[in-house]
């Protein structure tokens, strides 16, 4: 018994009377399949055929037009030219259907926008434009015109599918189900003029029998609707998975302050989908390999990996695949290594992978022994047993074995079935239908099986208390920001800078001088000047008095030739560091999924490397800490043989800060630290800027 | 009509006359299997079962013993316990029959070394033990037990399957027939005790048919013998592919000397396969996607891909994965632009990825229209359709649409079918019989296709007029070598080194110093102390003679202490080099392919950056330089922005000198050069051992 916690598009999935309007300028070849699949299914309620065309049909009486009808049914399945869309809508709101799923396309902004007037004056609730509806499986009820089998009411599944893409919902939903994978509901909301892929993915929540929710997202404008989607599925227990559209394009950023690529969309689709353990898949397959692993009975509960095959070479390559993908393929306990080599024969292998030759073609029930054996080891949490087989005999007796040995036993067990045919498909089909996942791959199989490891072993959420005690500086915010404001404001927040003066003349500067001590460097401060280098208004390395005078006035005259328009607020004088290694730090405010924060190794390291770790912010401090173990030249910051150590706990704390000031700071849309210099003791920003939204 | 040049097992694979012997004491199963095949197969030839179980078996008159046959057969397969075989082995050599297939396991090996003993003897020629025999597909002739379809001839194929593992060479077989896929042979060599897999490769080389030979490699050990079948391969235009298994698994250099992990098993047979244009085959479904691709009429030119879809996000999806696989999804012309706005609906797509959106269901001829465009297109180099229908009527009108617009047209077609369904395979199967590859995933097309395109474009083969004249240097070799001697080594092959003399006693080495010139260093040689900075036998930046005179006694103090039996052959005074970027070059000789030689940053770099560049050796200097361009660090080598710029070609020179030392000298194990300075004018190596065989 499905039980839908609150009320919100019960009537949507599960209609007692259905209504299919037809428009004699449309084909009617959608409006006709619609009707068939609907008569073909478990649907018991009242079918209400609205056309011109015809009296009757398939043996229902149709109906003129929608005031005609003889009651209001739940939902109204609407097939016509864009352009007569809206004044259907409304003539559905005034007869009081409460659901409309518009499978024509919106096609041009001006139709989406009348249908959504006639919304708002009518309280119908519409799936679509462009729509191809969808199918509540449990119950035998396809509201679609999209599929060509009969659709029977098949309980027991607890796999959602939501698609904004209509067709590549469909496809996916007959790929899977071909595989073997059940699902409960596909529903496709196409243009989205109303219910989104969120409001139905949020009412599936409610669904007590759903235990994964898969979505494939196109447009996605509001982050933070989502990300509270994840949060309440995780409050739930309910694992999503989505599959995402367009991350590789360009980025979302269009900021044209953008100094460096420093973050892209893929890290920031990532990096969102990471810290809310929501798992990402990539391609249409892995919606059905996934759903497979969450019919496990018992769900692996670790990464290591026991490898059965009667081919050597199978074997090995189903262990490569798993470490590939950082799986574990443990030594067996002596005690196991002993039990096989009793059994098996003497050129078979007794280790992990296990060998057992092609004796298994002699004598079958060797198979059954040595998985019991490997399902009993307790170095293992996962057996993959893999089948070469082409005897069909053979490969009955295997999979009788399989699943006889699974149900007695409390490990859990994938299968990767590699040899193919129609005889065989009884066998693979009797696993299917035990809940056991079967691969015809080894790298399908050792990916599904390393994400679900990763996603059973996550916990995303950030320990608020860890969290840096914060506060807003009770401060107006500059419109423009020079580096020395920039600096400003971030020492503010606790950020250490490096040691300088705003001086407004020469003698001002050389006494900032002396009292910093030499040697110091010197910044033109305009904020139409925010590239110093480029613009040569800064010098460094200043030894003296002397030098501090020369490169005084050089400084100012390149800021007048690189731009004569620029204001100028001054000169700041600033001491050297010339200790310490080059990191950067970068805030941003991305459009979908608000502030995020990234760091990595500055300097000449960001050219090549290409290497930074990004999350959503704010962070804590262990968390940062925890981005910064992952890069790449994390051994050049905690030091390796031979180098200097740095302070790594200071470069974190700095991210922690940086990425709670734009999380407090609403009106800031960048902050970009570059470099800062960690050193042995500390962390010292050098230099910086900050753009206004 | 296939054509053998030369007649090297053409009976094995085509045989008059087979026997079939079935011993007693196995269990018959294989027997009879092998006997049914064969009966059920296009086989003409007579078929002699050797059994004592049956006078008459299948209507077939059963012999005895081998020795009462009325002939000698071509081939004789054996199915008996393994202690019997050597025997039968014998019997068979005897009669004269030229081939044996032997079924059962070689067990341990001293029976393998039995059988050998009958074949020196009796010049039968033997495929296996532990073999699941052959099939010649073209001819369809099936000798062995492993299928349980009937095989009838299937010419026209070009590709080509030789598996060491017998059940995951059938197991591949059957996998891809299902997909689709036409083999001509399938020979599986099980434990070669004669018959391997690169004769059996060498053969199939002389066969016209052959395109596309995909072999399944297990145990490899004569890497010469390898690549010289790669070569050959080469010549004759014939595509390999190579499926390795156990590349992960530790290395196979078991030098005690290894100071570093500088290059790994999977590196080696990654540069040996590319080095001679080979296909790396990852996973058994990669062997029917690549084998798909070869049947294309119009190989794919380029990178340049465009995509066509009812579906944006599937679209999308598939330039996604064809970008993340180094595939460009290019801008469409200008006027090809505009023909599809006026074909296409306004909220389509008409740019790439094409978007044709949901109204081909009312009007599928649409999609022809479009294919048709696209494939007239000058900027695309390979058109990819996605088809996500369900509707049987669509599926059938696109399939039809997509063949005949791929045969009107030269460009190369490929389709990604994603939605499945029983009523859509004939659909399917209309694409696939007219050979065009179709896929059900956007990431096994992308990379397949992305195979495809790299190898179609590689040159493997160095150019050998770019090789550095080179001529052995005719001095007897060291036994054992310190960082003097080997640097000397490396000098005498032009390779520059630090300048620096040995010296016995401290007025030489203070006589040295003032000669190079202060700073120096100081380094204790010991062929004994290799490790010099552990045992801390270097004193470096030695100001003047006072320091020299320090140094020298606590240097020499402390090699007596950490090895107290070192022979001392002297105390090195070396120039100091303070500038230049720290990298270094490693070669090796590798059991399996002989000399190798590998790149990359040194110092602190080699700790975080895993970053190299391995090829087999001998290298051009050209070759080098593309070694070194490949690096992740090469920026730093080259100079980014605010840096130096080094000698790259210096360092490739180097690369190239010190591959072809390891080539001539071959009693040299190894030789590790770390760090060699990359200097604005030169390179120069700082420390350097070598390693006897």
């Amino acid at each position: 018994m499905i039980m839908y916690r609150g009320n919100s598009l019960e009537k949507l999935f599960k209609p007692r009377n259905v209504a299919i309007y037809g428009d004699t300028s449309a084909h009617g070849k959608i409006f006709k399949r619609c009707l068939l699949f609907l008569q073909a299914s478990a649907f018991t309620g009242n079918i209400y055929p609205v056309t011109e065309e015809y009296s009757e049909i398939n043996g229902l009486k149709c109906f003129r037009d929608i005031s005609s009808l003889p009651d209001a049914p739940d939902v109204i399945l609407i097939d016509s030219t864009p352009s007569h869309i809206p004044d259907i809508v409304r003539q559905a709101g005034a007869k009081g259907i409460p659901y409309g799923i518009i499978f024509s396309p919106g096609q041009d902004g001006l139709i989406k926008e009348k249908i959504s007037a006639e919304l708002r004056g009518s309280g119908i609730r519409i799936l679509g434009p462009n729509s191809q509806g969808l199918l509540n499986i449990s119950c035998g009820i396809p509201l679609t015109y999209s599929i060509s089998l009969p659709l029977l009411p098949e309980p027991g599944s607890h796999v959602a599918l939501v698609s904004q893409s209509s067709s590549l919902g469909f496809a996916c939903f007959t790929s899977a189900r071909e595989k073997g994978v059940k699902f409960s509901y596909l529903v496709t909301t196409g243009d989205q003029v109303d219910i989104d892929d969120l409001e139905v993915a949020g009412v599936l929540l409610g669904d007590k029998e759903i235990d994964l929710i898969i979505l494939y997202l196109e447009d996605i404008t509001d982050g933070k609707r989502l990300l509270s989607f994840f949060r309440r599925a995780r409050e739930k227990d309910v694992t999503v998975a989505v599959l995402k559209a367009a991350c590789y394009g360009t980025s979302a950023f269009s900021s044209k302050y953008q100094f460096s690529g420093f973050i892209d969309e893929e890290q920031i689709w990532e990096a969102a989908l990471r810290q809310h353990g929501v798992i990402r898949l990539r391609d249409v397959d892995e919606i059905s390999d996934l759903a497979a692993l969450f019919s496990l009975r018992h769900p692996p509960r670790g990464p290591r990996v026991g490898v059965i095959s009667s081919s050597r070479g199978a074997g090995i390559l189903m262990a490569d695949h798993c470490r590939s993908h950082h799986l574990e393929i443990p030594e067996l306990s002596l005690a196991t290594q002993q039990k096989l080599k009793e059994l098996l024969p003497s050129h078979g292998y007794h280790n992990n992978p296990v060998n057992l030759t092609s004796m298994i073609l002699e004598e079958p029930d060797l198979f059954r022994a040595t998985l019991e054996i490997l399902l009993d080891e307790e170095e293992l949490d996962v057996v993959i047993p893999v089948v070469t087989t082409s005897s069909i005999d053979l490969a009955e007796t295997v999979a009788k074995n399989i699943m006889s040995s699974y149900q007695a036993m409390e490990k859990s067990l994938i299968c990767c079935w590699i040899s193919k045919g129609n005889d065989l498909d009884p066998s693979i089909s009797l696993l299917k239908e035990s809940d056991i996942p079967v691969f015809d791959n080894f790298e399908a199989c050792a990916a599904a099986l390393s994400q679900m490891v990763q996603w059973s072993c996550s916990c995303p959420y950030e320990d608020k208390s860890q969290m840096p005690s914060f506060r807003k500086v009770n401060e107006e915010l500059k419109t423009e920001f020079t580096e020395y404001d920039a600096k400003k404001l971030l020492n503010n927040y606790g950020i250490n800078v490096t040691r300088e003066e705003l001086c407004n003349n020469l003698s001002e500067a050389i006494e900032a001088a002396e009292t910093i001590g030499y040697p110091v460097a010197l910044k033109v401060m305009s904020p139409d000047i925010l590239r110093k280098t480029q613009a040569r208004v800064i010098a460094l390395n200043l030894k003296d008095s002397e030098e501090v005078r020369n490169a005084y006035g050089r400084t100012l005259e390149r800021a007048a030739k690189s731009n004569p328009e620029a204001r100028i607020s001054g000169v700041v004088v600033q001491e050297m560091l010339n200790q310490g290694l080059e990191c950067m730090i970068c805030a941003r405010r991305h459009p979908v999924f608000g502030p995020v924060v990234s760091v990595g190794l500055g300097g000449i390291y960001v050219e090549f490397l290409n290497d930074r770790s990004t999350k959503l912010a704010p962070v804590s401090m262990n968390s940062a800490m925890d981005m910064i173990r992952i890069l790449n030249g994390y051994p050049l910051i905690k030091g390796v043989w031979g180098s200097q150590s740095y302070n790594v706990e200071s470069l974190a704390s700095m991210v922690s800060l940086v990425s709670n000031i734009i999380h407090v700071e609403e009106d800031i849309q960048e902050i970009n630290i570059d470099p800062v210099f960690v050193r042995i003791t500390d962390s010292v920003v050098v230099d910086a800027f900050i753009i206004r939204r």
